[in-house]
Protein backbone atom coordinates (compact mmCIF):
# COMPACT_ATOMS: atom_id res chain seq x y z
CA UNK A 1 0.00 0.00 0.00
CA UNK A 2 3.01 2.39 0.19
CA UNK A 3 2.83 5.15 -2.54
CA UNK A 4 1.11 7.99 -2.71
CA UNK A 5 -2.84 8.21 -4.35
CA UNK A 6 -4.54 11.48 -4.80
CA UNK A 7 -8.54 10.85 -5.02
CA UNK A 8 -9.91 13.53 -6.74
CA UNK A 9 -9.95 15.00 -10.59
CA UNK A 10 -8.46 17.65 -12.39
CA UNK A 11 -11.94 19.58 -12.63
CA UNK A 12 -11.66 20.18 -9.13
CA UNK A 13 -10.26 23.57 -8.18
CA UNK A 14 -8.75 22.03 -4.91
CA UNK A 15 -7.26 18.56 -6.48
CA UNK A 16 -5.65 20.65 -9.31
CA UNK A 17 -3.95 22.60 -6.78
CA UNK A 18 -2.50 19.42 -5.06
CA UNK A 19 -1.66 18.24 -8.50
CA UNK A 20 0.50 21.20 -9.76
CA UNK A 21 2.39 20.79 -6.50
CA UNK A 22 2.63 16.88 -7.11
CA UNK A 23 4.47 17.67 -10.40
CA UNK A 24 6.36 20.77 -9.43
CA UNK A 25 7.88 18.41 -6.73
CA UNK A 26 8.53 15.71 -9.25
CA UNK A 27 6.92 12.56 -7.08
CA UNK A 28 5.10 9.59 -8.61
CA UNK A 29 1.50 9.14 -7.74
CA UNK A 30 -1.33 7.59 -8.59
CA UNK A 31 -4.88 10.09 -9.41
CA UNK A 32 -7.50 7.82 -8.23
CA UNK A 33 -10.20 9.65 -10.36
CA UNK A 34 -13.31 10.35 -7.86
CA UNK A 35 -17.26 10.47 -9.72
CA UNK A 36 -18.90 13.95 -8.40
CA UNK A 37 -21.36 13.76 -10.76
CA UNK A 38 -22.48 9.91 -9.52
CA UNK A 39 -21.89 11.57 -5.55
CA UNK A 40 -19.06 9.11 -4.97
CA UNK A 41 -17.37 11.69 -2.69
CA UNK A 42 -20.47 11.37 -0.28
CA UNK A 43 -20.15 7.74 0.29
CA UNK A 44 -18.53 5.71 2.64
CA UNK A 45 -14.98 4.81 1.28
CA UNK A 46 -14.59 7.95 0.66
CA UNK A 47 -15.76 9.39 3.87
CA UNK A 48 -13.19 7.13 5.31
CA UNK A 49 -10.80 9.30 3.45
CA UNK A 50 -12.37 12.89 4.12
CA UNK A 51 -15.58 13.06 6.47
CA UNK A 52 -16.59 16.09 5.46
CA UNK A 53 -16.66 14.37 1.67
CA UNK A 54 -15.12 17.07 -0.43
CA UNK A 55 -12.47 16.24 -2.84
CA UNK A 56 -9.82 15.87 -2.58
CA UNK A 57 -8.09 13.18 -0.48
CA UNK A 58 -4.66 12.19 -0.43
CA UNK A 59 -2.78 8.91 0.68
CA UNK A 60 1.34 8.49 1.36
CA UNK A 61 1.50 5.30 2.86
CA UNK A 62 -0.34 4.82 5.89
CA UNK A 63 -0.87 9.17 5.73
CA UNK A 64 -4.24 10.01 5.24
CA UNK A 65 -4.98 13.98 4.36
CA UNK A 66 -7.68 16.01 2.83
CA UNK A 67 -7.78 19.81 2.86
CA UNK A 68 -6.22 21.10 -0.65
CA UNK A 69 -3.76 23.69 1.09
CA UNK A 70 -2.59 21.42 4.28
CA UNK A 71 -1.47 18.22 1.82
CA UNK A 72 0.25 21.56 -0.80
CA UNK A 73 2.10 21.84 2.74
CA UNK A 74 2.81 18.47 3.45
CA UNK A 75 4.02 17.80 0.20
CA UNK A 76 6.70 20.62 -0.24
CA UNK A 77 7.92 19.64 3.91
CA UNK A 78 8.33 16.04 2.85
CA UNK A 79 9.84 16.18 -0.28
CA UNK A 80 11.84 19.01 0.29
CA UNK A 81 14.78 18.17 -1.62
CA UNK A 82 12.83 17.18 -4.91
CA UNK A 83 11.97 19.24 -7.90
CA UNK A 84 11.16 22.93 -7.39
CA UNK A 85 11.19 24.54 -3.75
CA UNK A 86 7.92 25.54 -2.62
CA UNK A 87 8.44 26.66 0.78
CA UNK A 88 11.24 28.69 2.03
CA UNK A 89 13.75 27.16 4.91
CA UNK A 90 14.38 31.09 6.56
CA UNK A 91 12.03 31.62 9.22
CA UNK A 92 11.14 35.26 8.38
CA UNK A 93 11.01 34.17 4.36
CA UNK A 94 8.76 31.69 5.34
CA UNK A 95 6.56 34.08 7.55
CA UNK A 96 6.45 36.18 4.70
CA UNK A 97 5.24 33.53 2.51
CA UNK A 98 2.66 31.82 5.03
CA UNK A 99 1.07 35.80 4.85
CA UNK A 100 0.31 35.56 1.29
CA UNK A 101 -0.95 32.40 1.48
CA UNK A 102 -3.73 33.50 3.88
CA UNK A 103 -4.35 36.25 1.56
CA UNK A 104 -5.01 33.58 -0.88
CA UNK A 105 -7.28 31.60 0.74
CA UNK A 106 -8.93 34.26 2.86
CA UNK A 107 -8.88 37.26 0.93
CA UNK A 108 -8.63 36.09 -2.88
CA UNK A 109 -10.43 33.18 -3.12
CA UNK A 110 -13.84 34.11 -1.51
CA UNK A 111 -14.53 36.36 -4.56
CA UNK A 112 -12.99 34.83 -6.83
CA UNK A 113 -14.83 31.71 -6.33
CA UNK A 114 -17.49 33.42 -6.23
CA UNK A 115 -16.63 35.02 -9.89
CA UNK A 116 -15.71 31.43 -11.00
CA UNK A 117 -19.15 29.84 -10.05
CA UNK A 118 -21.10 32.80 -11.79
CA UNK A 119 -18.64 32.92 -14.98
CA UNK A 120 -17.55 29.48 -15.60
CA UNK A 121 -19.87 27.22 -13.63
CA UNK A 122 -23.45 28.82 -13.93
CA UNK A 123 -22.93 28.33 -18.48
CA UNK A 124 -21.36 25.25 -18.47
CA UNK A 125 -23.88 23.66 -15.83
CA UNK A 126 -26.63 25.41 -18.50
CA UNK A 127 -27.92 27.98 -15.48
CA UNK A 128 -28.45 31.79 -15.64
CA UNK A 129 -25.61 34.25 -14.59
CA UNK A 130 -26.38 36.94 -12.02
CA UNK A 131 -24.81 39.84 -13.70
CA UNK A 132 -25.44 42.15 -10.65
CA UNK A 133 -23.49 39.43 -8.44
CA UNK A 134 -20.32 39.14 -11.03
CA UNK A 135 -20.32 43.38 -10.72
CA UNK A 136 -20.55 43.17 -6.80
CA UNK A 137 -17.40 40.66 -6.71
CA UNK A 138 -16.04 42.05 -9.52
CA UNK A 139 -15.46 45.04 -7.74
CA UNK A 140 -14.07 43.08 -4.30
CA UNK A 141 -11.75 41.55 -6.41
CA UNK A 142 -10.36 44.65 -8.07
CA UNK A 143 -9.27 46.29 -5.03
CA UNK A 144 -7.65 43.23 -3.88
CA UNK A 145 -5.92 43.36 -6.93
CA UNK A 146 -4.49 46.88 -5.98
CA UNK A 147 -2.69 45.49 -3.46
CA UNK A 148 -1.62 42.61 -5.71
CA UNK A 149 -0.81 45.44 -7.76
CA UNK A 150 1.75 46.88 -5.05
CA UNK A 151 3.40 43.71 -4.05
CA UNK A 152 4.40 42.15 -7.16
CA UNK A 153 6.13 45.45 -8.12
CA UNK A 154 8.34 45.29 -4.67
CA UNK A 155 8.83 41.35 -5.30
CA UNK A 156 8.76 39.21 -8.88
CA UNK A 157 6.27 36.40 -6.99
CA UNK A 158 3.40 37.23 -3.92
CA UNK A 159 5.51 35.06 -1.16
CA UNK A 160 9.01 36.81 -2.39
CA UNK A 161 11.52 36.37 -5.03
CA UNK A 162 10.86 32.65 -6.01
CA UNK A 163 7.60 30.80 -6.80
CA UNK A 164 5.97 29.35 -3.63
CA UNK A 165 2.96 27.84 -2.69
CA UNK A 166 1.77 31.11 -1.96
CA UNK A 167 1.76 31.66 -5.60
CA UNK A 168 0.87 28.28 -6.57
CA UNK A 169 -2.49 28.22 -4.67
CA UNK A 170 -4.25 30.71 -7.30
CA UNK A 171 -3.52 29.21 -10.21
CA UNK A 172 -6.63 26.70 -10.30
CA UNK A 173 -9.10 30.04 -9.62
CA UNK A 174 -7.11 31.97 -12.21
CA UNK A 175 -7.08 29.40 -14.97
CA UNK A 176 -10.93 29.30 -14.88
CA UNK A 177 -10.93 33.32 -14.50
CA UNK A 178 -8.89 34.18 -17.05
CA UNK A 179 -11.73 31.97 -19.35
CA UNK A 180 -14.02 34.68 -18.69
CA UNK A 181 -15.33 38.84 -18.43
CA UNK A 182 -13.16 38.38 -15.22
CA UNK A 183 -9.67 38.25 -17.33
CA UNK A 184 -9.86 42.18 -17.33
CA UNK A 185 -9.35 42.67 -13.64
CA UNK A 186 -5.81 40.76 -14.31
CA UNK A 187 -4.84 42.03 -17.60
CA UNK A 188 -5.47 45.53 -16.60
CA UNK A 189 -2.90 45.39 -14.06
CA UNK A 190 0.93 45.43 -15.10
CA UNK A 191 2.51 43.36 -12.71
CA UNK A 192 -0.97 41.22 -11.71
CA UNK A 193 -0.54 40.25 -15.70
CA UNK A 194 3.02 39.41 -15.72
CA UNK A 195 2.99 36.97 -12.92
CA UNK A 196 0.01 35.49 -13.85
CA UNK A 197 1.61 35.19 -17.25
CA UNK A 198 4.50 33.54 -15.04
CA UNK A 199 2.93 31.05 -13.19
CA UNK A 200 0.12 29.93 -15.88
CA UNK A 201 3.42 29.01 -18.38
CA UNK A 202 5.14 26.82 -15.64
CA UNK A 203 5.43 23.15 -17.44
CA UNK A 204 3.70 21.44 -13.94
CA UNK A 205 0.47 23.68 -14.48
CA UNK A 206 0.64 23.02 -18.15
CA UNK A 207 0.58 19.06 -16.98
CA UNK A 208 -2.70 19.90 -14.73
CA UNK A 209 -4.64 21.96 -17.89
CA UNK A 210 -3.80 19.31 -20.13
CA UNK A 211 -5.69 16.51 -17.39
CA UNK A 212 -8.79 19.12 -17.89
CA UNK A 213 -11.74 19.25 -20.45
CA UNK A 214 -12.34 22.92 -20.03
CA UNK B 1 13.34 48.80 17.15
CA UNK B 2 13.52 45.07 18.67
CA UNK B 3 10.84 43.19 20.25
CA UNK B 4 7.39 42.14 19.30
CA UNK B 5 4.31 44.10 19.16
CA UNK B 6 0.97 43.35 18.05
CA UNK B 7 -0.90 46.23 16.58
CA UNK B 8 -4.97 45.13 17.46
CA UNK B 9 -7.09 44.90 20.49
CA UNK B 10 -8.75 42.15 22.21
CA UNK B 11 -12.07 42.70 21.00
CA UNK B 12 -10.95 40.77 17.16
CA UNK B 13 -10.87 37.77 17.29
CA UNK B 14 -7.99 37.57 14.82
CA UNK B 15 -5.92 39.38 17.38
CA UNK B 16 -7.20 37.11 20.01
CA UNK B 17 -5.96 33.84 18.46
CA UNK B 18 -2.24 36.27 17.98
CA UNK B 19 -2.70 36.84 21.68
CA UNK B 20 -3.56 33.46 22.48
CA UNK B 21 -0.55 32.22 21.01
CA UNK B 22 1.48 34.83 22.39
CA UNK B 23 0.78 33.90 25.71
CA UNK B 24 0.77 29.95 25.29
CA UNK B 25 4.35 30.85 24.03
CA UNK B 26 5.34 33.31 26.96
CA UNK B 27 6.97 35.54 24.67
CA UNK B 28 7.19 39.29 26.02
CA UNK B 29 5.58 41.89 23.49
CA UNK B 30 3.56 45.14 23.22
CA UNK B 31 0.31 45.62 22.36
CA UNK B 32 0.05 48.61 20.39
CA UNK B 33 -4.60 49.65 20.55
CA UNK B 34 -5.94 50.45 17.11
CA UNK B 35 -8.95 52.02 17.32
CA UNK B 36 -11.31 50.47 14.65
CA UNK B 37 -14.60 52.74 15.90
CA UNK B 38 -12.28 55.76 14.61
CA UNK B 39 -11.00 53.72 11.41
CA UNK B 40 -8.07 53.86 12.57
CA UNK B 41 -6.94 50.40 10.71
CA UNK B 42 -8.07 52.35 7.18
CA UNK B 43 -5.56 55.12 8.08
CA UNK B 44 -1.77 55.52 6.16
CA UNK B 45 -0.11 54.39 8.77
CA UNK B 46 -1.59 51.22 9.66
CA UNK B 47 -2.16 50.46 5.97
CA UNK B 48 1.36 50.46 5.73
CA UNK B 49 1.61 47.26 8.06
CA UNK B 50 -1.45 45.46 6.52
CA UNK B 51 -2.43 46.89 3.08
CA UNK B 52 -5.87 45.32 3.56
CA UNK B 53 -7.09 47.39 6.59
CA UNK B 54 -7.68 44.75 9.14
CA UNK B 55 -6.28 44.04 12.20
CA UNK B 56 -4.22 43.07 13.83
CA UNK B 57 -0.66 43.64 12.39
CA UNK B 58 2.43 42.03 13.83
CA UNK B 59 5.94 43.28 14.05
CA UNK B 60 9.09 41.00 15.32
CA UNK B 61 12.09 43.18 15.22
CA UNK B 62 12.21 44.13 11.24
CA UNK B 63 9.54 41.45 10.11
CA UNK B 64 6.26 42.96 9.00
CA UNK B 65 3.15 40.80 9.40
CA UNK B 66 -0.63 40.39 9.03
CA UNK B 67 -2.89 37.57 9.03
CA UNK B 68 -3.49 35.80 12.22
CA UNK B 69 -2.75 32.49 11.13
CA UNK B 70 0.32 33.08 9.54
CA UNK B 71 1.42 35.16 12.59
CA UNK B 72 0.73 32.43 15.06
CA UNK B 73 2.66 29.97 12.66
CA UNK B 74 5.48 32.23 12.58
CA UNK B 75 5.56 32.34 16.65
CA UNK B 76 4.86 29.02 17.44
CA UNK B 77 8.16 27.91 14.61
CA UNK B 78 10.28 30.79 15.74
CA UNK B 79 9.89 30.81 19.44
CA UNK B 80 9.96 26.83 19.22
CA UNK B 81 11.98 26.31 22.38
CA UNK B 82 9.82 28.54 24.57
CA UNK B 83 6.36 27.83 26.91
CA UNK B 84 3.86 25.65 25.10
CA UNK B 85 5.09 23.58 21.69
CA UNK B 86 2.22 24.05 19.35
CA UNK B 87 3.25 22.55 16.26
CA UNK B 88 4.49 19.02 15.98
CA UNK B 89 8.30 18.28 14.68
CA UNK B 90 7.60 14.81 12.98
CA UNK B 91 6.19 15.91 9.30
CA UNK B 92 3.31 13.31 9.22
CA UNK B 93 1.71 14.33 12.95
CA UNK B 94 2.54 18.14 11.84
CA UNK B 95 0.41 17.57 8.59
CA UNK B 96 -2.54 15.91 10.22
CA UNK B 97 -2.22 19.39 12.44
CA UNK B 98 -2.42 21.19 8.97
CA UNK B 99 -5.54 19.47 7.62
CA UNK B 100 -7.53 20.49 10.92
CA UNK B 101 -6.00 23.93 11.01
CA UNK B 102 -7.63 24.04 7.59
CA UNK B 103 -10.65 22.56 8.92
CA UNK B 104 -10.91 25.31 11.41
CA UNK B 105 -10.13 28.21 8.60
CA UNK B 106 -12.43 27.04 6.18
CA UNK B 107 -15.37 24.89 7.22
CA UNK B 108 -15.52 25.77 10.96
CA UNK B 109 -15.00 29.48 11.09
CA UNK B 110 -17.56 30.48 7.95
CA UNK B 111 -20.78 29.50 9.83
CA UNK B 112 -19.36 29.92 13.46
CA UNK B 113 -18.45 33.65 12.03
CA UNK B 114 -21.71 33.99 10.77
CA UNK B 115 -23.47 32.90 13.95
CA UNK B 116 -20.97 35.34 16.21
CA UNK B 117 -22.49 38.20 14.10
CA UNK B 118 -26.09 37.06 14.57
CA UNK B 119 -26.12 36.00 17.55
CA UNK B 120 -23.25 38.08 19.69
CA UNK B 121 -22.55 41.48 17.35
CA UNK B 122 -25.67 42.79 16.38
CA UNK B 123 -27.29 42.50 19.69
CA UNK B 124 -24.17 44.20 21.05
CA UNK B 125 -24.76 46.78 18.45
CA UNK B 126 -28.54 47.34 18.87
CA UNK B 127 -29.51 45.42 15.50
CA UNK B 128 -31.98 42.54 14.95
CA UNK B 129 -30.90 38.95 14.87
CA UNK B 130 -32.14 37.00 11.67
CA UNK B 131 -33.21 33.93 13.40
CA UNK B 132 -33.93 32.27 9.88
CA UNK B 133 -30.20 32.96 9.46
CA UNK B 134 -29.42 31.72 12.55
CA UNK B 135 -31.42 28.25 12.03
CA UNK B 136 -29.76 27.52 8.93
CA UNK B 137 -26.05 28.17 9.65
CA UNK B 138 -26.43 26.34 13.71
CA UNK B 139 -27.61 23.52 11.10
CA UNK B 140 -24.38 23.74 9.17
CA UNK B 141 -22.46 24.30 12.04
CA UNK B 142 -24.08 21.07 13.85
CA UNK B 143 -22.83 18.95 10.90
CA UNK B 144 -19.53 20.35 10.95
CA UNK B 145 -19.44 19.22 14.82
CA UNK B 146 -20.71 15.66 14.48
CA UNK B 147 -17.42 15.56 12.34
CA UNK B 148 -15.75 17.16 15.37
CA UNK B 149 -17.26 14.78 18.19
CA UNK B 150 -15.93 11.64 15.92
CA UNK B 151 -12.71 13.08 15.76
CA UNK B 152 -12.37 14.11 19.41
CA UNK B 153 -13.13 10.59 19.74
CA UNK B 154 -10.59 8.84 18.56
CA UNK B 155 -7.82 12.05 19.46
CA UNK B 156 -8.00 14.29 22.79
CA UNK B 157 -7.40 17.49 20.33
CA UNK B 158 -7.85 18.17 16.70
CA UNK B 159 -4.44 18.12 15.66
CA UNK B 160 -3.50 15.12 17.66
CA UNK B 161 -2.64 13.95 21.43
CA UNK B 162 -1.35 17.55 22.39
CA UNK B 163 -2.94 20.81 22.16
CA UNK B 164 -1.85 22.82 18.88
CA UNK B 165 -2.26 25.73 17.15
CA UNK B 166 -5.46 23.16 15.39
CA UNK B 167 -7.42 23.70 18.96
CA UNK B 168 -5.67 27.56 19.64
CA UNK B 169 -7.46 28.69 16.28
CA UNK B 170 -10.90 27.66 17.49
CA UNK B 171 -10.81 29.84 20.87
CA UNK B 172 -12.03 33.30 20.10
CA UNK B 173 -15.25 32.29 17.62
CA UNK B 174 -16.34 29.63 20.49
CA UNK B 175 -15.72 32.43 23.39
CA UNK B 176 -18.38 34.73 21.81
CA UNK B 177 -20.58 31.42 21.07
CA UNK B 178 -20.68 30.01 24.43
CA UNK B 179 -22.53 33.25 25.34
CA UNK B 180 -24.80 32.77 23.16
CA UNK B 181 -27.68 29.96 22.31
CA UNK B 182 -25.77 28.87 19.85
CA UNK B 183 -23.56 26.67 22.92
CA UNK B 184 -26.39 24.05 22.55
CA UNK B 185 -24.17 22.66 19.63
CA UNK B 186 -21.22 22.40 21.59
CA UNK B 187 -22.36 21.12 24.96
CA UNK B 188 -25.06 18.66 23.21
CA UNK B 189 -21.79 16.34 21.73
CA UNK B 190 -20.06 15.16 24.86
CA UNK B 191 -16.05 14.45 22.80
CA UNK B 192 -16.89 18.69 21.82
CA UNK B 193 -18.17 19.59 25.11
CA UNK B 194 -15.12 18.36 27.26
CA UNK B 195 -12.87 19.77 24.46
CA UNK B 196 -14.23 23.20 24.54
CA UNK B 197 -14.15 23.19 28.37
CA UNK B 198 -10.51 21.78 28.60
CA UNK B 199 -9.08 24.55 25.71
CA UNK B 200 -10.98 27.49 27.18
CA UNK B 201 -9.71 26.46 30.66
CA UNK B 202 -5.49 26.88 29.86
CA UNK B 203 -4.19 30.10 31.14
CA UNK B 204 -3.15 31.64 28.46
CA UNK B 205 -6.45 31.97 26.75
CA UNK B 206 -8.07 33.25 30.10
CA UNK B 207 -5.33 35.78 30.43
CA UNK B 208 -7.13 36.77 26.83
CA UNK B 209 -10.53 36.80 28.34
CA UNK B 210 -9.32 38.71 30.79
CA UNK B 211 -8.24 42.05 28.23
CA UNK B 212 -11.87 41.77 26.84
CA UNK B 213 -14.78 44.25 27.62
CA UNK B 214 -17.30 40.86 26.82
Amino acid sequence: MAGIKLHGNALSTAASRVLAALYEKEVEFELVPIDMIAGEHKKESFLALNPFGQVPAFEDGDLQLFESRAITQYIAREYASKGTPLIFPDSKKMAILSVWAEVEAHTFDPPASKLKDELAMKPFLGLATDFAVVEEFEAKLGKILDVYETRLGQSKYLGGDCFSLADLHHLPIIHYLMRTQAKKLFECRPNVSAWVADITARPAWKKVVAMRAY
